[in-house]
């Protein structure tokens, strides 16, 4: 056996993390959108029930090998990545 | 404009994070496939070279809206929690 097979399986992550990236780019966009709306009907930008909601999606039918617990902790610094994106939108649109 | 907006871009945004999951669990299951090869050639199971490489990757190309800074602290998570599932695998195979 040779290092090889390490490289090829790194190979696959790094793919896995290009995907994961612009993923990530394509719900922040959606976020954005959504910070939008809630603004015109006058929402709250941070909804806990809808968190939760969220949270307990990723729970449902999770395979592993990840625990939902590590899963969900992820997930929790992706939601406040997504919050703090609506935070400095308002900022700029204040000071336009 | 009525708040179904919201709820259509919702539904998006919960199939994207299923996705999201789903891509996770691949990439730990390629993590723990590393680790065990690591193990046989005698190979740390942190290589900070490494970890710096998939963070530069990370930053290549990317087109936001997230800045790259938010991107790499996500990832930065995300080894992390890969590491650990590296150890738990470690500590389960001395207890055997």
């Amino acid at each position: 056996m040779s290092t090889a097979e390490i490289d090829k399986l790194r190979i696959k992550v790094d793919e896995i993390d290009l995907k994961l990236r612009d993923m990530l780019n394509e719900r922040a966009g959606l976020v954005k959108d959504i910070s939008r709306l809630k603004k015109v009907h006058g929402l709250p930008s941070f909804d806990p029930i809808r968190e939760r909601e969220m949270l307990n999606h990723i729970a449902d039918n999770n395979e592993g090998p990840f625990e939902t617990g590590t899963l969900q902790h992820i997930f929790k610094e992706i939601f406040k990545a997504g919050l703090e994106l609506q935070e400095n939108d308002h900022r700029k649109a204040l000071l336009v």
